[in-house]
């Protein structure tokens, strides 16, 4: 996907409306996805200073890319013509804090961006002594969690992606492996299916399933293990799929744990017909809590309901208890809810869905039951 | 690798000492290569806050390492138990840099790892506004630029593992195929023969090759294109390789290119030689720059002739004009003069050097010659 220059243009013009909205002078953007964002794509960020200057509404300072002479070329894919944003280099010896500063027409307060690496943070302190830093990533959230059109389809591709590697479950989680051996198989089948890398591949057996963040360890799979399967990655764009699936291996579980998965499954299904414009944030996390609470397990659900997705697996807007962010059209998150037993078993049941004109839309949609392989 | 308890003992009591000398009070390093140096390991960082706390000498802080409750179970492999370090959770609701400053004991100086993001940096600085806040780089990297024994045979491994890819660069540059298809066949080799993933994959064919960080692209490699080849990744200890070799592809470039090809050989050669303990950083450089300027090439060597390697791919010492850093025995760095001729061709010659007690040790040795392939 490459993004059309009008939709670059329209989100540059929207993020110094949003920047002087927050009061914030002047962003500055270095490498990551706020700035894959706003210029449709961009090189890798090394020890040198590289990033984008934008002036809130307001505040004189014409947009530019601060960029190490040497990795000019890896820039030269980007409409910055087009965009009117201007290329100022800089070579190895010169002060490229300085460059930031003679561009930045005197700022107060400056936003960065939340994955600037404190090295250049304070390198931007020492050159502009007389502007308070903030972080940039509330104002540019404010962009990037509402997808467009093109967004969410690639969102829905993505989604697409990753369940055909659940289609395929099957080959991979058979009694004998280790959770390792099972997760290079899955990893390289999200890279067949279409994604540029498997950015996370976590498959709980048995006991680790109860563990959320688990990834994958030398533990043999064996008949009658509960499986904790959450996979994911992104597209060539740069949007990430993101899915969770609980299987059980060669044979049913006993009725205790289909009993609570049951529970489960029935949160997840509430929680995701929750969502729906107007509806805030924290209620869809509540929907789900409030099932798995009366049935008892409220303890052992001990994460929050979901994340916003799109050019970083986890991004606004949070599905949190406490957060009253109103839903929109185009937001994009998943919804997760888990049931953990320490030292016995765990399950999680994952979809990615976007809000739509009148409720939502789920980007996955492979069985939600506890699937025997 | 995993590195001996008494090794990471030493390294923590070093830093402790390390930052008392540089007038810091407090080390806060978050996930990324000097936390892996500092405990041996250590898991990813997503937006919640994980970091090791550590007091200087001096100062009374207790050794600390903060993680969210749930990704607790990913830290479980170090020893840090043995190592005297607590491990202090939170979880998500919790307000986890008001945790540090609990355990921060004051510091007036606050040093924190130079990759760490900006969320995280003015969450500490709003949890600890009386602390002045600093990079822990430099007091970091006095420790990780003096390799031990067993991080030079970590380095020497990649650097063999990095050699048989070039020796099969027969397989991949040849005529016809674009820079993009031979890159994907040498990053599958990078992995093949030993690394965990291909960090970096630069293939700079015919006019390409005059710039330095050109990675890759749809140009179409022809008979006689002199191309540089330039890759590396991390073997699964951590440790990179990065070694670059340039070759000419199915038959021998014309005379002026052979020339000032033998130029950079030469420079690359002296350059290599001037390595040895008491020689300081920039002589280096100046080794390999007189011997191309005298030879009128001077303009056309457009960068620092080299950088540190270990756990990044870039780190202490670089070999630049100006750093007057003094060489000791187990400083490993690249040494990579190169000769660019705008829109015509380039070319570069890199291996990677340890400082020894009485010279230096070179971790590549395949040809340095043109090689037609």
């Amino acid at each position: 996907m490459s993004t059309p220059v009008e939709l670059l243009a329209e989100r540059l013009r929207r993020a110094a409306a949003e920047a002087a909205e927050a009061g914030v002078d002047l962003l500055v953007v270095t490498p990551g996805t706020d700035l894959r964002y706003l210029l449709g794509g961009g090189g890798d960020s090394h020890e040198r200073l590289t990033c984008l200057v934008l002036g809130a509404d307001g505040h004189a300072a014409p947009p530019a890319l601060v960029v190490p002479k040497l990795e000019q070329p890896g820039w030269a894919g980007l409409p910055l013509d087009e965009l009117g944003v201007e290329v100022v280099t800089w070579t190895d010896g010169e002060d490229p804090y300085l460059l930031v500063s003679d561009l930045a027409g005197g700022p107060r307060r400056l936003a960065v961006a939340d994955s600037m690496p404190a090295a250049h943070v304070f390198g931007l302190r020492d050159a502009l002594p007389g502007a308070r830093q903030s972080l940039a990533g509330g104002v540019l959230a404010e962009l990037r969690m509402r997808k467009d059109a093109a967004e969410v389809a690639e969102l829905r591709a993505a989604g697409a992606a990753i369940d055909r590697v659940h289609a395929r479950m099957g080959e991979f989680l058979r009694p004998g492996r280790t959770e390792a051996q099972a997760g290079a198989g899955i990893a390289a089948a999200i890279v067949a299916e279409g994604h540029t890398r498997a950015a996370f591949v976590i498959v709980g057996s048995g006991p680790n399933g109860a563990s959320p963040h688990h990834d994958l360890s030398d533990r043999v799979i064996r008949a009658g293990d509960v499986v904790v399967v959450d996979i994911g990655g992104p597209l060539a764009s740069g949007y990430n799929s993101d899915c969770t699936r609980t299987y059980a291996v060669a044979e049913a579980p006993p009725a205790a744990v289909r009993e609570a998965y049951a529970v489960l499954q029935a949160a997840q299904e509430a929680a995701c017909r929750a969502v729906r414009p107007g509806v805030d944030a924290q209620e869809v996390d509540a929907t789900a809590r409030r099932i798995i609470t009366e049935a008892g397990f409220g303890p052992r659900f001990v994460h929050r309901t979901g994340h916003g997705i799109g050019l970083d697996v986890h991004e606004a807007p949070y599905i949190v208890d406490g957060n009253q962010r109103v839903l929109e059209p185009g937001m994009a998150f998943s919804v997760e809810p888990g049931i953990y037993l320490e030292g016995e078993w765990g399950a999680r049941i994952e979809d990615i869905v976007v809000v739509t004109e009148d409720g939502a839309e789920r980007l996955n949609d492979r069985p939600r039951d506890l699937v025997v392989l």
